[in-house]
């Protein structure tokens, strides 16, 4: 927390030592002063209740256990939970954990994951990510380097008590937040859950990869988190149905969020797909259809700019590949095609496919689409190809610090698009239901009075 | 070709200069000496026909056409590249393209590609990958980032007389190649391919990434290389009825057929899956299964072992990662339960997963798992997670000089191993068919007739 630069007082608690890092260390909880807002648990699964008792004492109202040893490993450690909980609801302690890495927020330099590593450099952005699993912070997965635009992240562990339904409490609110990416494996309160959803899909776009669809995994979920996985037939249509976007790779889960955070939302579901080549123009198509994109028709007066340029480039993809190798100002005519596609009326979003061969013309590239994104308010994702992923890596930094996401693979980018132009409309739909009022009310207050019971 | 140390003559054809890069170059193609295997052509499109023709009177039998400006490019050039076909079926020619970037061998350092980039540094191996598009390249692909392990490519571009079928036909003789991996749009003759493609998949496995599967797509496809390509009807059922492997997207295309390289077909679908931290094994899980793979059940005598370990490393996915924490020598712990899963005979294959967060521990993981495959002849795939990519990529490189496939997400590992269990399926039903005989080889006669006629 000291490196990201975490501007609040931290109080280490620790009987063995008067100072840690420099700060002075106190030996018990009973021992602090002041305000603190929230209480980091590593200790020993047997001391844990009693510190959240005291915890309790002194006004700490927010508590993460990050201890392991708990509902996951196996009949004691779940007595020990259930005990733990009963404290907690008693004593008006709200818990993440146990069995969690903790939290993060970008903003303010919040860290609680005791794997320091990774979290410095990672990109700052408007992503809430959470796990269910020690996969989702910036120690296990490339943040730094696929640039992923982390706002917050929380890993629930065993989520004895709060749960993702809290979290989207928090974050349909949370202005720091604009799309949300949630890992799970169970669902605890599925009725609360799914009305919190509902909720929240239809303000944000909300992205569940849900593992422990197949029996086996559920199974496998219950050996590590203590908890079961609900079988498939809840799970994805349900999320679809609540507005919510489904995912079913950890790459999409930590890549597709990024159309939302910096694009607009499209106004339909037609793309024009700009390519360098032929062929991968031909399998984007593929992928926007599969998508349910539509392959955007130009209007005349695009047709006849594009044709002014070449007659090979009226056509949806745009190869303009060919037409650059055979012109003294490659750039300039890929400027004129670029703009001329994305000013028309016809054209929703576009998917912008570069290749990543040498490093001047590329860079170019890149400033031009910058002045571009700036002049044109459509959503755009993009690909770019190329012998060496460090050049392209690079790059794809540099288009994200102008607005434009940079995808790893083809099919990614385009699917992206094809999620905005869905969410799009469901949202809308949402928002037009939710307007419609009381059955959301209701389901709400029953959901919170149970939320509010401590024998729930 | 110079740089990647092709060993045979090269011969300069160029009526400009006496020397290229040191080389005595002839003014014509008539005034060339001596038995050539091979003619690279690019030149004007005019030219090409009457140059196929000298080809011929100098015995040059194999002419690739890298020049673009024949079907792909409208009327003009689809009736010249009908008189290129026609000057080369006369003249007994055969022609690879045109618009083509033409073919690779790294086992012996032949290159036509005209881009020279990336190529000096990728891994040999013998995959034999084609595509229909210039994307094949090495110019164009990470491969040496990833890894992609190549032996062979061929970019057929328009096709006009070699094609897949022919590719076919030589590879599946080839000892050079192991795994076949084709990209491409359209099928000129539907029924010789399949023939081909059939007889070749009861040997070795083919992988087919076919786009232009949707209208718009042939229809994009048809625009750069004249050519349209197929409804989704005939493409990837029929490539899995004649046993071949259909792919969707480039990263299957590129990294799915490594895991036939290097691991020995599984004996059946049952698969462990070791992991280190449980919420990937619960994802593993669900994916093993979505893959048509079973979780194995242990035998006893295995279990015996893991629980003698761990209580908690009987079940599979097993997650070592906890019992590691716990022990002074987690090493120890990993290799043992690794080695008893492995040799289990209720174990067909397995997915390993590590983490990849600092040096030391996982450079050791590393050479443990290089002397378990040493003993152990079992396919295994690897996935590999972590915050650093290049820390990633260079540990896969690692893995795979060791023999042991690694990828770049933990979904394509499992599928990979998925995959390997259905065609060794696949390809004892095909090899009991073909030992049945005569259906196959009248196909043979036939499509051979065919191809044999200048009319076709």
């Amino acid at each position: 927390m000291l490196r990201l630069g975490f501007a609040g007082r931290i109080y280490p608690v620790n009987p063995s030592y008067d100072q840690v890092l420099g700060m002075r260390a106190y030996p018990t909880v009973d021992d602090l002063e002041g305000p603190i807002d929230l209480a980091v648990v590593i200790t020993p699964p047997s001391t844990v209740a009693t510190i959240v008792e005291r915890c309790a004492r002194k006004g700490i109202r927010a508590v993460i256990v990050s201890t392991e040893g708990f509902a996951e490993a196996g009949k004691a450690g779940a007595k020990l939970q259930q005990q733990l909980l009963n404290t907690a609801r008693h004593a008006g302690v709200r818990l993440i954990g146990p069995n969690t890495l903790g939290i993060v927020n970008t903003s303010n330099g919040l860290i609680t994951n005791p794997y320091p590593m990774g979290y410095k450099r990672i990109r700052k952005g408007n992503i809430a990510y959470s796990s269910q699993s020690g996969v989702i912070g910036a120690h296990a997965q490339p943040m730094e380097d696929r640039s992923y635009h982390v706002g917050k992240t929380c890993d629930f562990g065993n989520k004895c008590d709060v749960d993702e339904a809290d979290w989207l409490d928090y974050l349909m609110d949370d202005p720091g937040t604009r799309v949300i990416a949630m890992h799970m494996e169970a669902i605890k309160d599925g009725r609360r859950f799914m009305d919190r959803l509902r909720r929240t899909a239809a303000r944000k776009p909300v992205f569940i990869f849900k593992t422990g669809r197949s029996e086996q995994g559920a199974r496998a979920s219950a050996s590590h988190t203590g908890s079961l996985a609900q079988s498939p037939q809840i799970c994805n249509d349900a999320f679809k149905q609540a507005g919510a976007i489904p995912v079913n790779t950890w790459q999409e889960f930590w890549e597709m969020p990024k159309v939302f955070e910096s694009q607009p939302l499209p106004q339909g579901n037609r793309i024009a797909i700009v390519t360098l080549t032929g062929g991968v123009g031909v399998a984007a198509t593929d992928v926007a259809v599969e998508s349910g994109l539509a392959m955007a028709q130009f209007s005349d007066a695009t047709m006849e700019i594009l044709s002014g340029l070449s007659p090979n480039l009226t056509k949806n993809p745009i190869d303009v590949g060919p037409t650059m190798v055979l012109t003294d100002n490659p750039l300039a005519v890929y400027d004129t095609a670029l703009t001329a596609v994305l000013s028309d009326p016809n054209v929703d979003c576009a998917a912008i496919i570069l290749f990543a061969g040498s490093a001047p013309p590329v860079g170019t590239t890149v400033s031009m689409l910058a002045r571009l994104k700036q002049r044109i308010s459509k959503p755009m994702a993009v690909w770019m190809y190329g012998p060496r992923m460090h050049f392209r890596d690079k790059l794809s930094r540099q288009l994200e610090a102008f607005g434009l996401p940079a995808y790893l693979e083809m099919e990614t980018a385009i699917r992206a698009l094809g999620i905005a132009a869905r969410y799009a409309k469901v949202k809308s739909e949402l928002g037009r239901e939710a307007s419609r009022g009381s059955p959301t009310i209701t389901t709400r207050r029953k959901a919170e009075n149970r939320s509010k019971s401590p024998a729930s």
